[in-house]
C-alpha cells in the first residue's frame, strides 16, 4: 500500500467547474484526511472556491494552469497543449508527483492525454473504461464501456482481471465473481472471441472466480460482481440501462400526475420516491476509471456537482490505497496472453 | 392486399400450451373476424380448450399433429421430424395454405424450421428478428434481436428496409424514421460496417426516412420509430432494457414496503401503479417476427398467456393484411446491395 496518497485534480473540466470540482475535493478530503491533492486550474477562477473550502483543503496544493481543454477540443489538439489544467494534472501522475488524476472534462481528450502520458501497463494490450452500476442486490463493476469498439479474447481476459481487482479494491468484495456478457448462457452461443476468452479464463486463471457467460438482464439482477464486454456492447448496455431507468421513472411520474388522486398520493409518497431515487442516484456511481495504464485516470461525469465529483475522487483514493495497479500486474504477470490465444487456435 | 387471411398456429409450444394458445386464437378471431386459422396440435390435449372457445373458433380448422417440439430439442433434430405441430404449422405457410405462422415454442427450433421451409426472400441476405418495445413517446420497432451475431452493411441496410415496412404495417406510421444504433451520434464514431450502411441508406435509399446514428438511450426516448442493429447488440440492448425495467419496479416496491406509511401509500396508489405497469406490460409487446423469409413466422414468448399470445397473432394478421413481404420486396427490388457495398470500398 502506498504510504502517502496524492490525487491530482483538473479543476477546469465539466459544466460546473471549477466550483463543483473544488467542493468535491473538499468533501473527499474530509472523508479521507490522509490524502493530499494537487489542484490544477485558473487561479483567478478558482480563488473564491478555494477560499470557501479552505478549512478542508489544508492538504491541497494549488498550481495555476493557463489554458483549459474545452468540450469540443479534438484529442489531436489537446495532446499538444501542455498548458492546460487537464494536461498538467495527468502529467503529475506521469512524473510521480501524484498517484491518480480526476477530471470532469472532455472524455476523448482525457483518454488521449492519459494514454499518451501514462502508457499501457506492461503486459496489458489495451486500457478499458470501467464503472460501477446499481443492481437489485447492490453494485456491479462493468467494463469496457467504450474505449475499444472491437476486442479480441486477450482484451476480454485482461478486462476480467482488471475488473475483478477493481471490484476487490473499490467495492471491498473478497472474491468477486466475473461474468462475460453474451447473448445466451449456453457454451456454444455468441461470438468466437467470447468462447476463447471463456476457455482461457477457465483453464489458465483458476484464481479468478469466473462465472461464465451472463446475459444483459443479469447485469441489473446483480448475478455477478463484474461484467466484462467489448466497448461497443458495453456502451450500448450502459445507455440502454440509463434510458430505461429514465423511462420507467417518467412513466411513473406521468401516471401520478394524471389525476387529482394521483397528485395527492404522489405528494404523500414523496419520501418513499426519494428513497428509490437515492438508490438509483447516478451521482453515487459517478466516475469512470481508465484501467490498464501506468497510473490511474478517472473521468467524472461532465455535469457532476460537488457530491458526485467527490464520489469519483473517493474511488481514485480507494484504488490507490488498495494498490490496484500493482495487483493487476501481479495477477497478469505470469501469463503470456498472446500465446494462450494462439495456442487455443 | 390478400383477399383471405389464414394464420397457422402451433398449439403445443410454450409453458401454457395448448390452453393459452387456443384462448389467444379465440381472442384474435374475435378482433379480426375475417381471419381464418389452422391450429396444429395434439387433439386429445386441445379438446377441452377447443370446446371452451368454440363460439369464437368458427373459422378455425384443427389438424392433429402427433409430436411436440420440446424446449430442449436441438434445431438439428426438429428440422427432421415432420410430425410435430411446429413443423406442420410452418409447412402450412410453405405450401401456401397459410400466410403466417405463430408459435410460442422453442425459438431456435422455430427459426431453423422457418428458415429451412420458407427460405430467405429474394434479394435479402439474412432474416432478422424484429419486435416492438415501449418508449416515452409510444412504441419503437427494433431489429435484429439475435438472429445474426455479426452483420455486414448489406444486412443492416436490409434490416432498415424491413423494419421500416414493419413499422408502417404494424404500427400504422406513415413515414417511419429509422436510426442505426451506434455508440455516438457523430459520423466518425463506431464500427466500419455502420458507416458503410449509413452511407448507403443516405445516398441510395432517399425514400427511407433515415435519421442517422442513434445511441442506446435514444431507444427508450423514442427518438426514431425504428432502431436497426446487429443481432448481438440488439439482444444485449433488449435484455438490458428488460432487466432495468424490472430493477426500477422492484426498487420502488421495496421502498414502499419498507415502512407502514409506505405500505398504506402503496395500497392507496395501486390504481396508479397499475397504469404504469399497463404501459410497460410485456404482454402488449409480445411477438418477435422473423422478417426476410418467404412467409411470416412469429415467435410468441414461451410464458405467454392467452392475451399475450393474441397480441402476437394480431401482429401476424396485420402484417399479412398490410402485405408486408410484398412491400419489402418492392422497396429492395431495384437495388444490388452487394454492388453498393463493394462500390463504396
Amino acid at each position: 500500500m502506498s504510504e502517502k496518497i496524492v490525487i491530482s485534480i483538473d479543476a477546469m473540466g465539466g459544466d460546473n467547474a471549477p466550483d463543483a470540482i473544488i467542493e468535491g475535493v473538499a468533501l473527499s478530503s474530509k472523508k479521507f484526511p490522509k490524502a493530499s491533492f494537487i489542484i490544477y486550474g485558473n487561479e483567478e477562477k478558482c480563488r473564491n472556491s478555494l477560499d470557501k473550502y479552505a478549512k478542508n483543503l489544508k492538504k491541497c496544493e494549488f498550481i495555476h494552469a493557463e489554458d483549459i481543454v474545452s468540450s469540443d477540443d479534438k484529442p489531436s489538439q489537446v495532446i499538444r497543449n501542455k498548458k492546460t489544467s487537464m494536461w498538467q494534472a495527468v502529467n503529475a501522475v506521469k512524473t510521480g508527483k501524484a498517484d491518480a488524476v480526476v477530471s470532469a472534462g472532455n472524455t476523448g481528450a482525457l483518454m488521449a492525454i492519459s494514454k499518451l502520458a501514462l502508457r499501457t501497463l506492461q503486459k496489458i494490450h489495451r486500457p478499458a473504461i470501467c464503472t460501477i452500476m446499481p443492481t437489485i442486490k447492490g453494485r456491479v463493476v462493468a467494463l469496457d464501456l467504450g474505449a475499444n469498439v472491437e476486442c479480441g479474447p486477450e482484451n476480454l481476459v485482461e478486462f476480467a482481471i482488471m475488473g475483478e481487482n477493481f471490484a476487490r479494491v473499490c467495492l471491498g468484495i473478497d472474491k468477486p465473481s466475473v461474468g462475460l456478457l453474451n447473448i445466451g448462457s449456453e457454451d456454444m452461443k455468441g461470438k468466437e472471441e467470447l468462447h476463447k476468452a471463456s476457455d482461457i479464463l477457465k483453464t489458465s486463471f483458476p484464481d479468478v472466480n469466473f462465472y461464465g457467460f451472463v446475459e444483459a438482464d443479469n447485469i441489473a439482477e446483480g448475478l455477478t460482481d463484474v461484467v466484462v464486454t467489448d466497448g461497443f456492447t458495453g456502451n450500448v448496455a450502459l445507455k440502454s440501462i440509463e434510458g430505461t431507468a429514465k423511462l420507467v421513472l417518467k412513466l411513473t411520474k406521468k401516471a401520478f400526475l394524471g389525476s387529482i388522486w394521483g397528485i395527492i398520493m404522489g405528494l404523500l409518497s414523496k419520501p418513499i420516491f426519494r428513497k428509490v431515487k437515492k438508490t438509483m442516484d447516478p451521482r453515487l456511481y459517478n466516475g469512470a476509471m481508465f484501467l490498464g495504464l501506468n497510473g490511474l485516470s478517472v473521468k467524472s461525469h461532465g455535469g457532476a456537482d460537488g457530491f458526485a465529483f467527490s464520489i469519483a475522487v473517493n474511488n481514485a483514493i480507494k484504488s490507490v490505497k488498495g494498490d490496484l495497479n500493482e495487483k493487476i500486474k501481479e495477477e497478469i504477470n505470469g501469463f503470456n496472453l498472446d500465446e494462450l490465444v494462439q495456442g487455443d487456435k
